[in-house]
């Protein structure tokens, strides 16, 4: 029997890949030294995180300078999105994973969450992404 | 003239206000050596991340144990939220903001993202933590 509750699991089900694959799809293009995935994904009111800014990033056109400037310069050799996990709502969506990525036969292991928001268009779109080092090694 | 709008953004800054103080209310204990102000408003399905983990942690549970490992010995003399800023919806609401702090006159600087649900019961829960090091001096 289909009750309301199985059409829910299955439309949430859907939702959380759908994520993970928008999520999957930027990275490679990420990791092949094009950040344009993400910007393509991003909100306009985007808030950023990452190890190597001295405070939060605030809105799409910050986000795009930074990235602009990392354009054609980041190649991984091999990269895992590890153990995602979707936390949804009818509007937003919270996606945690870890990731190990390869270069130059150095590893490097991350913290990631991303927030996807539900668009008035119902294309879902990042509000805020947070990337940190797992356990960094401190001078 | 008070429009629908009008009351909408009353009734969004108002959850966002009450967000900020949720945060500060739990911060203020945990940098007094209490992690019960996080814990009781953490939801069941919470996952965490924080620079000292090898991966992401998942539920309650497990961040009761990590909590409880720290109760009574983080104290903290001066900290500071550092504009705070909520995205919010319907159901949920995303909080981030910078956190600086002084422990025997060593400054620490933090990023951090909350994201809150609002639960059945009509409080709202934390369902995301991500703390990290803001530019870790790396080895």
């Amino acid at each position: 029997m289909v009750t309301f509750s199985t059409v829910f699991a299955q439309e949430s089900e859907a939702a959380a890949n759908k994520i993970i694959v928008m999520e999957k799809s930027a990275l490679a293009r990420w990791c092949n030294g094009d950040p344009s995935g993400f910007l393509e994904i991003s909100a306009d009111d985007v808030v950023y995180f990452d190890p190597f800014l001295e405070k939060r990033l605030d809105g799409h056109e910050e986000l795009t300078k930074l990235y602009e400037s990392l354009r054609g310069k980041i190649f991984t050799d091999q990269y895992e999105m590890v153990n995602p996990k979707v936390q949804l709502s009818k509007e937003m969506a919270v996606l945690t994973f870890n990731f190990n990525s390869r270069v130059n036969d150095i590893e490097y292991k991350w913290n990631c969450t991303e927030v996807y928001r539900l668009e008035a268009d119902g294309n879902w779109k990042i509000i805020q992404t947070h990337w940190s080092i797992t356990k960094p090694e401190l001078k």
